[in-house]
């Protein structure tokens, strides 16, 4: 769906669209935010969106967040990273400068996603049925402040970051809420995940924390989310 | 199955002991262990034991815990259970009279537990299959040095307890672990619950945390330990 709405400036955002083979009708929605540095295709996204089609019968729709993937990058956003890399590299703190691109790109990000449920629920084999947002990482810091700001959002799958920038919005968020944790993530404090999941208001919210890094988060977390959505969604 | 086995002491373990329905052969066996002042009937046990029954066609045995249900009372124990009782009326610090409830129990219970396991193991429509243990609370506090000390042990699924009296044992547990925390647990602090979690030595060990008190633990943690149990034992 390369061109799925034009977002409020008129900028083209660039975006795919997985629905289940052969039917029509209107039926839930999954809106994937990628993590910082991928993009609207990458592997893990690809990944989910084939299982929620195929096993959920969910419409699912990824998109390029500001300055990924198909998108023109501006010289704040390399500046940012190029500070975070170098953080890295040095063993600094990169949990400021994370927060920083977060923010940078929020003020774009909500907008568009609106947008992105307004074009494709017009559509015939998509409709207008409840929406849920998957995402982790960049994806959760951008999808906080959506999922706050858009009614239409009934049921998060968020994780991977902390309460940093997101914890106002958090507080706004009373759907139900699954959060993942991996226990020993190098980016995001323990103590900042743990706040972002006390700073949701949801009446149902669950946290799910596993050993390793960010990039451990097990295979069977996926099949837990699919659970989750269909539990709220269908 | 009143009278399982004779534990080591020579006493009569009162237990229960559910199979699916008209059906030969070694399966997988579930020991439920059950919550503090609670028995081997408690209402979530049985309901527990029916889906793990029907539902997996796991074999599952519940026994009564030490000083619990059908069994005889020590005046030690009357007067912890006292002690904590008044705890809890003047809002005294609850914590480490619960943690000595709990090592009293745990001499006698783990011998008990493995004399449970011999004696259902050798019926025809049991069998020598893995075993996965439950248990929340004291059926936690009784289950880690057991889980810790019994290699028929494949999987365990724990929670609403902390490290005060089981941390030693935690570190010796290398089986998949699912744990699980009341995020608002007016008993065991959180701190001392996830210092639970962290010490299991588990290659896989997955923290499930919701909102309220103990006694709120959402119904999709069941279905959750049913896939665990799946996953694990099947």
């Amino acid at each position: 769906m390369t061109g799925a709405g034009p977002c409020p400036s008129g900028l083209i955002i660039p975006g795919v669209l997985w629905t289940p083979d052969g039917t029509a009708g209107t039926r839930p929605l999954i809106l994937l935010g990628h993590g910082g540095g991928q993009h609207k295709k990458a592997p893990g996204s690809m990944a989910r969106a084939r299982r929620f089609a195929a096993e959920c019968g969910f419409a699912v729709a990824a998109v390029d967040a500001p300055a990924h993937g198909d998108r023109p990058r501006t010289e704040e956003h390399n500046r940012l990273v190029g500070e975070m890399r170098n953080r890295m590299h040095t063993g600094g703190d990169v949990a400021p400068v994370l927060a920083e691109v977060h923010t940078l790109a929020v003020g774009q990000s909500v907008p568009e996603w609106r947008a992105v449920v307004d074009a494709v629920q017009e559509l015939d084999h998509v409709g207008a049925g409840p929406v849920g947002y998957w995402g982790l990482s960049l994806g959760c810091g951008l999808g906080v402040p959506f999922v706050a700001a858009e009614p239409r959002v009934r049921a998060a799958m968020l994780g991977l970051n902390g309460a940093e920038t997101s914890a106002e919005a958090a507080a706004r968020i009373t759907v139900p809420v699954e959060f993942l944790v991996q226990w020993d993530d190098e980016r995001v404090p323990r103590a900042a995940s743990l706040a972002l999941f006390d700073a949701f208001a949801s009446a149902e919210k669950t946290l799910h924390a596993n050993p390793g890094d960010r990039g451990e988060v097990p295979a069977f977390e996926l099949d837990s989310s699919l659970r989750f959505f269909t539990r709220h969604l269908s």
